[in-house]
């Protein structure tokens, strides 16, 4: 048995809700478990009864059994617990449990000390609305591809889009720094390519390089997108974590738009019985990182997430958190033009289409920019 | 249809393997889609028949049906699709692909330019044998732990978990900057601790602080520890990113050992048809990212990874790869004293034994700690 412990917490606690799948007797045990592993990770019997047991140890609020085999288990954290800081925020959710069997993290409410620490998107629904002088309609994205092209036809390929009236013209995930087309003179090449659209054309576009560098550039290549006057960005925190998306949220220094994009994600949505729910990573810890825009797959595209799932992620986007703004959700993945009245039908208004390939079908990118734009106009 | 490009790639090539589960005669369709998916991310129909149709878009190389439900293909990719970077690396194993239901990334070859570049660990088997004296024998590890003890406390833990014999004492990688042991205060406290151990007992440990912070506080961290005089870092790649653990691996102003933790990286693993397997993952991504040590759940533990699992990152750890040095893999997770002889019998020398709770069961912290060594040398 360890000493005693007095510890001086405020009581404010993260409320989790996990889904545990298995025999149903099995669940509070299963339960019991994950809220130590979560917090102390240490032997529980060796912690006498004082303030680690009582305030740090994860606490079970409620279990509901919701099938036959399926459990839903509510567990809340002391907020001192992740230090206020995001990566531990997310350690404190799903760290170690991540790698337990048939366990899902599957909801998530979080204080507003929390929320206001984090912070959220800097523009959120009406922040981009505002900018694209776009009071009520959907938004138009699209994707600078195939990797492979030099930075002067990415560029032209920017031009076109924006003359044609798409609001965000982002890299696709795939753009980094490859020998094609080198992340500086790209970024500048598109950065120029829309402003001047934005000049000859009376269009209203922003260009959004992807930011997916070694952990030691990061900075840099934010510095050159900033330069370039790239209206936005894109941001894989898959890749470089959810932090860092976060911070450039809330830097002034920065100060445009993010979007974040699942690469590298797709393991936690994989499994039916583990990871995480596909509305709590897309919808709520995205917007909790501080994207303005969160894109995920669109059902009936080639990735198979649900209409169920989609939906979630949409009404996380969108649902009231004291002090963090609401979300873009932004479907894509294989989008059509001729699926755009029924993905508005499906969300509503605040959502971000997002055309791919299917864009460069026409007589003209600019044409058939044009068309999608008036589609939904 | 777009122009035609032309293009200087070396030919290099990294390849990996996939296992697509459902119908054998579709998988072909779905390699080719996921091929085109991890690169171009465009319609195939519009690529003329140009060097990023014939280098860019990933080719599949061999199909084999392994199952009734299961083919296998190998995919090789230019490494310039990377652009030698870490994380466009991961992104074109897996990014969008991860996103993709039944497809597991099972296998892994880079060529020796990637594998110079990334580098991986910086004293791997050989480095650490060294610096601990122990030629043979393999090493111990064990965490500071719970959350919620003040630093003297943790400081008085790890002065006699090293004068007790452990090599390595870590951060319980739940420990971040939390109010109860703020980084600064705990890191100072526990590397003095350890300095003295070692003066006054004749140990050789080091004590490996957690570097789980947000973005903008990781170099500060780093510093921090440095200057303590820590002796290794805990790297948290799925909440921090794996080109952070890289950088620090490359770096020579950082100079010590790294020991990389699965927290959040559990997603991943969670589905038998999803996901990367567990080798790929805890053995070659760890390995190359530069972990010294990759921390992975033991079999027969709470975790629930299976005996082949473990043997498979064992072996990935320490496969011959042209320029990088294998790695040690340490298995911990609820382990206990009385595994040890099984665990060496089925990993051999060459494993790092993470033993938690199950230390502070004897009479005295420093004397289990004792045992402990005593049971292994």
């Amino acid at each position: 048995m360890i000493e005693p412990t007095r510890l001086s917490v405020s009581g404010e606690r993260i409320r989790a809700a996990y889904e545990f799948t298995g025999p149903v007797d099995e669940a509070r045990g299963r339960a019991e478990a994950l809220a130590v592993e979560q917090t102390i990770e240490f032997p529980a019997d060796l912690v006498p009864d004082d303030d680690i047991r009582g305030q740090i140890i994860g606490r079970i609020e409620s279990l509901e059994t919701t099938g036959e085999r399926a459990v839903r288990v509510e567990v809340t954290y002391a907020v001192e617990t992740t230090g206020f800081e995001f990566p531990q925020f997310l350690n404190v959710l799903f760290g170690n449990s991540s790698l337990l069997p048939d366990v899902r993290l599957v909801d998530l409410d979080i204080p507003p000390a929390l929320a206001e620490r984090f912070g959220g998107p800097r523009f959120g629904i009406a922040g981009l609305r505002e900018m694209f002088d776009a009071p009520q309609r959907p938004l138009l994205s699209t994707a600078l591809k195939p990797m492979g092209m030099a930075p002067e036809r990415f560029a032209r390929m920017a031009y076109d889009l924006a003359a044609g009236g798409i609001d965000m013209i982002k890299d696709d995930h795939s753009l980094a720094n490859q020998p094609f087309a080198q992340f500086e003179e790209r970024v500048r090449a598109c950065s120029a390519a829309v402003r001047r659209a934005n000049e000859e054309t009376g269009s209203n576009s922003i260009y959004m390089p992807s930011i997916n560098a070694p952990h030691r550039l990061l900075d840099e290549r934010v510095e050159i997108a900033l330069d370039a006057g790239a209206g936005g960005l894109l941001i894989l925190p898959g890749l470089t974590g959810f932090d860092h998306m976060r911070d450039l949220a809330a830097d002034d220094g920065v100060g445009i738009p993010i979007m974040g994009h699942p690469a590298f994600l797709g393991g936690f949505v994989s499994s039916p019985t583990g990871g995480i729910a596909h509305d709590v990573l897309f919808g709520t810890l995205m917007r909790l990182a501080g994207a303005d825009v969160s894109i995920f797959p669109n059902f009936g595209g080639r990735f198979s997430f649900s209409r169920e799932a989609c939906s979630e992620i949409s009404a996380a986007s969108v649902r009231p958190i004291e002090g963090v703004r609401p979300m873009w959700p932004a479907a894509g993945g294989g989008m059509t033009m001729d699926r755009t009245g029924e993905m508005v039908t499906f969300y509503g208004n605040d959502i971000v289409l997002l055309i791919g390939g299917d864009l460069h079908r026409g007589e003209s990118l600019r044409s058939s920019a044009a068309a999608f734009r008036a589609a939904i106009t």
